[in-house]
């Protein structure tokens, strides 16, 4: 399925006339990354129907999608590198970005939109609602690194939106794509919406207490950014004057980092996040049950949803 | 049908979870302007079926499309007004920008959806055709920004892409959900189309030879800026040496633009500029002819593009 995935990428038609509007979207598609999202979409039409590749146009809409929102977003972040390769706004600067990835999101909407008559209109609501969530996420996110205190319930809605509601979107897609009924659909939306945050907060996990060696991104950026995450949120409301103090002291990367990591482990952070990620990828094996899909793809979906909540990069 | 437009556009629903993100949208959509585009859309599809209504929510569509290019635009061109107030930019800076921008398409992208199922696909590639045309003539133009020379069949393809198809597309668009054949279809494309050529060369040429107290805008914004304007291509290829000294000694501002304008004059290129102004309104109005709309509906279309073809502003 993955080399479905690539081969689809690599065939995208672009509009010849300018040369310069697709070679940042190109650049950014070809550059990898997990591919989770398009997986998704055709491991749940599989699932449903025996066929993956009827859902094929719909997996390159929400992998294209998730790329212009990363154009995008590194634009807003004004962040230097990429999956190891300059950000498009660095190599070709932030109008560029802006452009490639405005015709980025509708090429994404262009093929969503290649589907059945019949599903047309499902496809689209799924696809438009999910797209506005998404930024209502980003738009949280920014907020939030305004804001003081932010409590956990509102981070756990912040990254539901950011990120877990496109993984949804991706399998409740090729579940509906595949032609099955709104339980089944709904029960892969909530699958996948459960691992989506596991996945992020394993991410932010990973930022923290990952090897770096594996990991492939320096460890700690979260700390230094005062980035609200659980572990952030969880240490500022449990032991805050000493979250305070590790601030003002930390005046290397190093002492910042090693301080803040201290306060995580004595209030045991790392287990109590592992708890919580487990307990997302549980209920997301608990909705995969109500899909009631054969045993290969059931253990398919229950086994990626494992590796996803444990990886180490 | 004004009416129809600004009650739709004060309706709009927009998600209450994120204030921020949904502010910046609905300070564009009420800033006004001529609302030519869905002004098009209802017109035509009264044209075609009597009711105009049946393409209220695909006006609106265009509408907001329009003004998500122009919140993009203005983060792309640093611009400091828009319609007599701030730029989004300005006023809540270029991360805001991007991202209400990029909510406002997906938004303007939900409401052309919400038609009749039986036309949704050709809705949608209309939609999602004419976008990424528009991204194409938004790329030509910022490419000419730093080309030495550009030819004016260049130039024509530029505002042709960037502006005029779109208001094409709102003419078909109308005319598709009205339930028109193929033949009526591109008839109004074409009109619009031809149209929106000599909606921008008015642009261009009021922006030298406007009169700035009925513009409302200041004039020879364009000369400064070394726009490549038919005006400005014209006269660097029939007067080379003069207008490089032109601009050599332009020093003011007053200096630059008077001198330049002189050489204009001495071209005659005021009269040749409205001559061909004219000639794209023929070809509009013979598109018109094509549509064998009934007399009052082409009565009101043919005025239209008289008006939108000599305006003073």
């Amino acid at each position: 399925m993955l080399e479905l995935v690539e081969t689809g990428l690599a065939e995208i038609k672009y509009p010849e006339r300018t040369p310069g509007l697709v070679r940042p979207i190109a650049y950014t598609l070809e550059a990898g990354g997990k591919r989770l999202r398009p997986l998704f979409v055709l491991a749940a039409c599989q699932a449903v129907c025996g066929d993956a590749e009827r859902a094929l146009r719909q997996a390159l809409a929400v992998e294209m999608f998730h790329n212009f929102t990363l154009i995008h977003d590194d634009v807003m972040d004004n962040a230097d590198r990429r999956r190891g390769r300059l950000t498009v706004h660095r190599r070709w600067g932030a109008v560029q970005a802006i452009l490639s990835g405005d015709a980025l999101l509708t090429m994404a909407t262009q093929y969503v939109a290649d589907c059945d008559r019949s599903v047309l209109p499902e496809v689209l609501d799924l696809f438009n609602r999910t797209a506005m969530e998404v930024y209502e996420g980003q738009q949280l996110d920014t907020e939030f690194e305004k804001l003081d205190r932010v409590t956990v319930a509102r981070y756990i809605e912040m990254i539901r939106l950011k990120t877990s509601v496109l993984l949804g979107c991706a399998c409740r897609m090729g579940a509906l794509v595949g032609g099955a009924d709104d339980v089944v659909q709904q029960a892969m939306y909530d699958f996948g919406m459960n691992l989506g945050v596991a996945f992020q907060l394993r991410d932010d996990w990973l930022d923290t207490f990952g090897d770096p060696a594996v990991f492939g991104k320096s460890i700690g950026g979260d700390i230094v950014n005062r980035k609200k995450t659980w572990l952030y949120i969880t240490a500022c409301r449990e032991a805050h004057d000493q979250m305070a103090r590790a601030y003002e002291r930390g005046t290397t990367k190093g002492r910042l980092v090693g301080g803040v990591k201290k306060i995580y482990e004595q209030l045991d952070l790392s287990c109590r996040c592992d708890a919580l990620i487990s307990e997302y990828c549980e209920k997301a094996l608990e909705s995969l049950d109500r899909a009631c899909l054969d045993a290969e793809s059931c253990d398919w979906f229950a086994d990626l949803a494992h590796k996803l909540s444990s990886r180490a990069k």
